[in-house]
C-alpha cells in the first residue's frame, strides 16, 4: 500500500470559498443545477429516495400517521376484519363446538359464530352467550384478548398521535409580488394561521434560488437567503406581509421579468413557530417560482368593513387578493 | 407583458430604517394605529379571524382542549348520548327481536332496551344478559364496539392531552407601578408561580407600545423593547419583581400621565419559562395600559411574618398589595 | 391627581450598575440576605408559597405524578374502592333487585352485591351474572361503564406520564474538593449518570453565592458564575469531574476556611442535558454548602482494576471517595 | 484543622490554557489515553458503569423501549402468563368453587379454569360463563381487574413510547475517503436519510481525535472540530456529502496514513436534526476510525439513471459506493 500524505500546492484554496458561499440549503448540486421546481406547493422536495431497506421503509407508525382520516379508519376496519377471519378460522380449525351456544351447522354459520366471538374477545366486550370451553379453545382466546387489548393500544395510540399532532395551519397568498414598498420597491406575500390556536414566536427563512453562469460557462445552482424588513413577530393574530425591501444588496436588484425565467428563480419559503395550546413547535414551507410572483401589485387589506366593536377582525379569504399598482 | 426592471432612484432607503425601527411584535400596522386595547388581561389578542375553511375552523382537538372541565365532560356524555341513540335506532331497524334477552313490547321499551345494549357493547362492558343473534346484529355490534374501542381512545386522549398541557399558573400583580428605584425611579410589576410545581429558566420580554406623530402629522404606533434590570433567571421559588429603570435611555424617560394616556400606552409582557415535572416549555402573557399603572407607589413585602421555621415562605395573596411612596 | 413627571437628577445611576452585578439567580434579595441553605440536597429550594389560590394548589396532575409509586397506586386504589362504594349506595338506593342475579337478604349482602356489580361495570368487564334490570338501574349502570372508561383514561394517562417522565439519575460526589489542578488549585466535584439511558449534551453551570459586606456595613448576598475548565461535553459515558481553575480571576482567589464559612458560602449547581431514548430536556440541581467542600484532597479513580476486556468499566459507587493530597 | 488559603505562585497557568485546548468531547482522559475505539458502529459508548444503585440500573421504562420488537411481546406475554398464574394459585386457594360456572375435578382442571377467569377478568373480556361468588373471590376479581386495567395503561404506554420514539434512520457511508475537492483534497463521507420521514434543520458535527506525544514524551489524547465546508442544511430530501476541506489550518494537513494509524486517528460523527412527523428532536453518532478511511477515491453518483419523470431519485443502496481517484 502506498504512503499517502496530505499536502498541497493550494494551502488556502479561493474555489474552496467560492463553495462555501453557495450556501446550498440542502437540495446538493446535482439536483439543482438542473430547471425545475424544487419544492412542491405542499411544502414536499421535488425528490424521492427508492431501494432503502424494508424495515426503514416500512415504518407503519409514521405511515399511519400520515394518511387522512377515512384511510385511516379504513385501514384500522380491514385489519380488524383481517384478524377476527384469522382468529375465526384458528376456532374453526379446533372445532366450533368448543365455543358453547353456537348453534351452528353449515359451515358459514360456524365462521359466522366464531367471527362474531372473535370480535367480542379482540374488543373485549365479552357478552358471555358464547363463551370457550376445554383447553385449548380458552387458551387461544385468552392469547386473542391479549392481542386486542394490546392491538388497541396501538391503536389509540396512533388516534392520539394523528390528533395531537402539530401541523400549522398556515394559509400563504397564491403569489408572490412585486409592489412599492416605502420609496423603494419590494418582493412581498402574506400568510395567515387559519387555526384557531394562536402561533407565537414565528420566524421565516427565505432562501432565493436560482441559476448562474460561472466565469468557465458552466450553470450552478446559487442560494442567498433574503434579507427581511422583518423576520420574526413573537405575536402573529391576524396576517403578516412578508417584505424584502430591494435595495442595491439585494440579490434582486436590477433583475427583470426575463432574467428570472431564464435563471430558474425560486423563492424558498421556511417558516418556524411555536402553537399555544400544547407548546409545540410547527415549522411549514412553501415555495413561490418566478411565474407565481406579479410585477407591480399591491395586496388589498384584509379588514372586516364593519369593525367597530372594538375587536379588529380579518376575512381570511382575502389573503390571495392584490390589484396592479405602479412600481416605483 | 410589459418587462419590469427591479431598479430605483433610492439605492438605500432612509424610510426602511425607519420601518425597521417600529419593531412591530406582530400586530400590524392597521390594527395597532387605533387606540384601545392590543391585549386582554387573560394574554389573548384583541383581534378575530372570520371566514376561514370549514376544517381549520373545526380544529376538533383544539376546541375540546381548550373547554372548562364541566363543558368538556358535558360534550362526552352528549357525543356518548348520541352515539347510542344512533345506534339503538339502527338496532329497531334491525328488530330488537335480534337482541335476545330484551322483553320489550311498547316501542319505548324497545328503544330503550337497544339503547342499553348499545352503551354496553360502546363502553366494552358486555354484560351478556342481551346479546346479538343473527348475522345482521352480530356485523352491527362487532362494528359498534370497534367505534366505541376507537372512540374512547380518543377520548383518552382528549382527556390526557388536557391533563399534562403545560399551562403556567403565574399570578401577576393587578397594577404595575412606578416606584422609586436606588436612586432613580423605575417601572415595576410583580409576579408569583402559584402552582406547586416549579419554573425554571424563566426569561422576561416587555414591550412598550405607543402611538406617535410621525412629522407629517400621522399617528403611528411604535414598539420598544424595556430593558430591565434583570431580564433572566434560573430559579423562580417566591415572587419575583421586575423592573424597568427609567434612565435617560428609556423611552419612558421625561414621560407623564397626560402623555401615557394621550399616545394610548400599553405594556406587553412575555415570559417563557421551563415548568420542572415534565421539563415542558410553558409561556404566558400579560398585559398593563396606561391606566393600569400607580403612580408613586412602592410593594409590600410578601413574606410571612412567622418565618423563623428556617424556611422562608411568602404570601400569595399579598401580591398586588402597595402602598404610596415618592418618586425620586 | 397631581401629574408626575419621570425626571431624575441622576441620568445614569451607579447603584444600578451595582445592582446588575449581583446577578441574582431568582432567589431574591430578602431570602437571601440571611443565612441558611438556599437548595436542598435533592435541588429542592428552601422556600415555601402559602396561601395561593384552591385550584393553583390543587393541580391534581403534578401531584399525583410527584407521588412516589406506592403512594400512587393506594391513591388509585382509594380512589376505586370510594367510587365503587358511591355507586353501591346509589343502587341501593334505586333498589337491589333491579340488579338482576344478585341473591341478597341482609344490607350488607346487599352492598357487597351492588358494589362487586359496580366494580365490574366500572373496569368494563361486566362478566353479566349480575345484569341491570329497568329503566333507572341500566341507566345508572351505563353511565357507571362511561365513567369508567373515563377514569381509566386518566389513571393511564397518569400511569404513562409517570413512567415516561424525564428523570435524570445523575449521583453528584457527596463532597465537593479543593485540590491541586496542574499547577495551581481547583475546586472541583464529580458527577455520574446512574442510569443505563445516556445523556448527551450535558452542560454545567455554577454560581457561587456568598454573603457581602456593602461599603455602608450592609450584609448583602451575592452571586458569581464560575468559570468551569469545560462547562460543556457531547457525551457523559462515565463519571465527569467539573473543575474550577482558581486563577487570580476567581471570586474564590484568597479565600480561606473561616472566609468562607464566614460569608456563608454555598455552591449552586445546575445541570441540563439530553436523555437518549425520547431525547427529552432532563434538568438537575445540586448544591454545596461550604461546609461541604473538604480541603486538600483528590479523588480516587473509579476505573475497575480487571479493564483488559477492552471496554473501559467504572465503579459507580467509588464517586464519593477521595483521599487527602497537599494544595499547591 | 489547619486553615486553608487559596493563593499560589501562577496566577495564570499555561497549563490551563493547554487542557482547555484538549476540548475533550466528554471521554475524559483515563479512557481515551489508551488505543482503542472510542465509540461502536451503532454510536454506542465502549464504556460500560458498574456497581450502580438497584433501582437506577432497573428503569424498566428505559429498558423495555430500547427491546426489540419481538423480545418486547415475549415479555409481555411472559409478565400476562406470569400475572394468570399467580391469581390462578390465589382463587384455587380460595376455593374453585367460589367460581361458579367451573366444572373441574382434577386440580389441573381447576387450576385451567381459575387461569382462563383470571385471563378473561385481567383483560376485561368477562364472557361471564365463569364468574366470581362470595365475597373473597369477588372482592380477588375485582382487584384484579383493577389490576388489568392499570397494567394494560402501562402496557399500552410502552406500546406508543416505543412507537412514536424518535429513531433517526440515517445510513452513513461505510467508508470515509480522501478525495480531490475542488483545487485541494477534502475528507467526506456521505449520508441518507432512509425513512420516509423527512429531516429538517440537520447539523453535523465532527470531532477528530487521536493521541498526540506531549514535549514530557506522554502520550495524550486530543480532540479537534473539524470545520466542514458546510455544517448546517435546512432540507435534507436526498443523499449529503460532509465535506472537511483540508486546508493548511486543517489538523489533518501533512497527515500520512502511517501517521494516522500510529496517532490512533478516529472521526466522531454527531447529528442533530428535526424530524418533520411530530418534530421531535433526534439525534445519531457514528465513528469512522483510521483503517476505515479510504485514501484516494471518489463517491460514485446515487441518482437513478432513469432520471427524467422531472422527480429527481437516488438508489439508497449506493450509499457506499466509491472509485479510486487520484488526490490532488
Amino acid at each position: 500500500m502506498a504512503t499517502h500524505r496530505l499536502i498541497t500546492k493550494v494551502k488556502n484554496s479561493k474555489l474552496l470559498e467560492k463553495e462555501e458561499e453557495r450556501r446550498d440549503v440542502g437540495f446538493g448540486t446535482r439536483i439543482t443545477n438542473d430547471r425545475g421546481r424544487l419544492m412542491k406547493s405542499d411544502g414536499s422536495f421535488n425528490a424521492r429516495r427508492v431501494n432503502g431497506s424494508f424495515w426503514a421503509r416500512l415504518d407503519i407508525f409514521h405511515r399511519l400517521t400520515g394518511l387522512s382520516w377515512p384511510m385511516f379508519f379504513l385501514v384500522v376496519f380491514m385489519v380488524y376484519f383481517v384478524v377476527n377471519c384469522f382468529f375465526s378460522v384458528l376456532y374453526m380449525m379446533i372445532g366450533v363446538e368448543n365455543l358453547q351456544g353456537i348453534k351452528a351447522v353449515s359451515t358459514m354459520e360456524q365462521f359466522w359464530g366464531a367471527f362474531f366471538f372473535s370480535a367480542q374477545t379482540l374488543t373485549t366486550v365479552g357478552y358471555g352467550h358464547v363463551a370457550p370451553v376445554g383447553l385449548v379453545a380458552s387458551g387461544l382466546s385468552s392469547i386473542e384478548s391479549l392481542v386486542g387489548v394490546l392491538g388497541f393500544a396501538i391503536a389509540s395510540g396512533l388516534v392520539y398521535g394523528r390528533f395531537s399532532r402539530p401541523v400549522p395551519k398556515i394559509l400563504f397568498s397564491r403569489n408572490a409580488i412585486f409592489a412599492p414598498y416605502l420609496d423603494i420597491n419590494g418582493w412581498m406575500f402574506r400568510m395567515i394561521n387559519e387555526s384557531p390556536t394562536e402561533l407565537v414566536d414565528v420566524r421565516v427563512e427565505i432562501s432565493l434560488s436560482r441559476l448562474e453562469t460561472l466565469p468557465n460557462g458552466q450553470r450552478s445552482r446559487r442560494y442567498y437567503p433574503l434579507k427581511l424588513e422583518r423576520n420574526q413577530v413573537n405575536f402573529f393574530p391576524l396576517s403578516w406581509t412578508i417584505v424584502h425591501p430591494i435595495t442595491e444588496a439585494s440579490p434582486l436588484y436590477g433583475a427583470t421579468e426575463d432574467s428570472m425565467a431564464e435563471s430558474d428563480t425560486e423563492f424558498l419559503v421556511y417558516i418556524r413557530a411555536t402553537e399555544e395550546t400544547f407548546l409545540q413547535s410547527v415549522h411549514a414551507r412553501y415555495s413561490f417560482r418566478y411565474e407565481e410572483v406579479v410585477w407591480g401589485a399591491k395586496f388589498v387589506p384584509m379588514f372586516d368593513s364593519g369593525k367597530r366593536d372594538d375587536i379588529v377582525s380579518v376575512d381570511v379569504q382575502k389573503i390571495h387578493d392584490y390589484e396592479p399598482k405602479e412600481l416605483n
